[in-house]
């Protein structure tokens, strides 16, 4: 699926409610091949990802790796690489304009691919923590450096698992999109979090996680650091997170011990949801605050999963309204009840 | 899928964004049953929605019918029955009350389906003109009825239309949920169209047919009393909306002329998008005003449509950031140029 079109890609503002789209429109050529025929991904088709295959995506922007190895040569334990058919551009200058009553943004960014591990595995939760440890340190520093160009202002790093969640290669692997502008989400949840510590003055995730402890039936992993529950308002089955419990609005600002036991700690409740689900297809996303204000006290980082299960989703993809067939509190029960290592 | 568990539903408020959710949870029994095997519907299965099989489904609630029919029995041409697994309930009292910071509401509320034809056809473009004016016409008389009960306040009519949007049957259906509260997404343009109308002093939705119309370009059919097009910010490949230049903000406030134009304008938009995609999955969703304001100046109801083209909607259905790798101008041009009746 080469690019056909050099047309730079764009952002464009939804002027009812406010959402920044991108359209990239060099992603794909005709209508019709955008056509999903419901097949999965073939288990021993090419792996570009692969160690040793390194020639098969553009040249690496960062990789662990061990002593003495070269760039874009084998010898990686983690691996990031700008995506071959990206969302937005690096290149090029920042434009903002109108278009009439319409606002559109050059489509200026960065959309990176992050290779979990060198060998061909499809499930994170199957990576040694140390490994899982690593990618969570890479997420890190691809946002510190990232955040220095001046022009972006929020990274999204988020992973399709399995073709049905959108993945088009079964090796394992994240991605990060950088943007000039806070997707809609995490800025109504930001103003959300604002208007709950005006009101009431205390962070509104603190709060959350002092009723989760207190209530319990919605805990699914209590640790030291990170609690991971499936939230009072669950869209979707099984939607489960991961909140920090020392309260930090900036992912990147995470520290060593907080990674070292988010990496058990992610491990731990990806390996609930895949034996308690049979290994379903999932999408995870961390939600971050904007790189252009320091630490705020009302808002937390927190990851977000969501298994995909039921094509109930139908209507939900475009209305913004949710039924979801399975309580919480159900999904957490069993949750815990699943025994992992 | 029998209910196993009678438990009431709930109306669930997230407490970062606002955003109510329904939890249904006695429509599935045990979390493996919702995993999706990726098959389609089967063409040859018993069809409850046939006419003569009218004691498969609830009583009817409301029948278009041939003159001295009997109701649950042949003869009729439209037909609404309760959905046999109803989101929300009917009987009981609306209740509204805190669980520690958050709020729940008892799942009070109408989940109704629309059954399109009598025969079994699988797409509403191919049911004749007259048949699409009377499913409009249902779609009204539901609202209106509803609209009396005091508890409500938000009625969404919407199709899933294929196994990938999320339809469990192949017979051409539709559904009505009314609620006791406004769906986040409605809420949201409702205060997105407020503020600019008192920032420009005109609706944003005459302001937008105006720049469609002089632009042309996202423009798929200019009918008398209705505009189709493409959204400059289309969230997803072929995002088609149907808006009437009339500018009313209930779509249960529509004329006979507006159901006798919007029949044909409906019939034409979908048969345009099913020769141009070869038949796609797809959503509608009519977005309208809430029951308990009045006609509003600034909000203008419209029906918005989502073929489900691509997998690629992966984290977009969790995130709410959207990737949108057809621009709305191919789209508009492919679906002007694709020739129907």
């Amino acid at each position: 699926m080469p690019p056909v079109d050099s047309t730079m890609p764009e952002l464009r503002k939804d002027p009812i409610v406010g959402r920044w789209v991108i359209i990239a429109p060099d992603r794909l050529t005709r209508p019709q091949t955008i056509r999903d025929n419901g097949n999965g991904l073939a288990p021993d088709a090419y792996d570009p990802f692969l160690e040793g295959n390194e020639d098969a995506t553009p040249p690496e922007i960062l990789a662990y790796r061990a002593p003495h190895t070269e760039p874009n040569g084998p010898g990686w334990r983690v691996r990031v690489v700008p995506n071959k058919f990206p969302a937005l551009r690096i290149e090029g200058e920042l434009t903002n304009r109108g278009d009439g009553m319409y606002d559109v943004m050059s489509g200026i960014g960065a959309h990176e691919v992050i290779i979990e591990c060198p060998h061909r595995e499809t499930n994170l939760s199957r990576l040694a923590v140390d490994n899982i440890r690593e990618v969570l340190w890479v997420y890190r520093d691809r946002l510190v450096d990232l955040k220095k160009d001046s022009r972006l202002i929020h990274g999204l790093i988020f992973k399709n698992k399995g073709a049905l969640a959108g993945a088009s290669l079964d090796h394992s692997h994240s991605q990060l999109i950088v943007n000039p502008i806070i997707p809609i989400t995490i800025q109504e949840e930001m103003q959300g979090a604002e208007a709950y510590h005006r009101y009431r003055g205390r962070p509104i995730f603190a709060d959350m996680i002092q009723q989760e402890l207190a209530t319990g039936t919605r805990v699914v992993i209590d640790s030291a650091d990170f609690l991971v529950f499936c939230p009072y308002a669950s869209r979707f089955p099984f939607e489960t997170w991961i909140v920090p419990k020392n309260h930090t609005s900036h992912f990147e600002n995470i520290s060593r011990q907080g990674i070292d036991e988010m990496g058990v700690v992610l491990k731990q409740t990806l390996q609930k949801l895949e034996l308690a689900l049979d290994d379903p297809p999932y999408n995870y996303v961390i939600h971050s605050s904007p790189f252009d204000v320091q630490e705020v006290r009302h808002y937390c980082w927190h990851l977000e999963i969501f298994p995909k299960l039921t094509r109930v989703a139908g209507f939900e993809w475009g209305s913004g309204f949710y039924i979801n067939p399975i309580a919480p509190e159900d999904a957490a029960r069993f949750l815990r009840e699943t025994e992992v290592e």
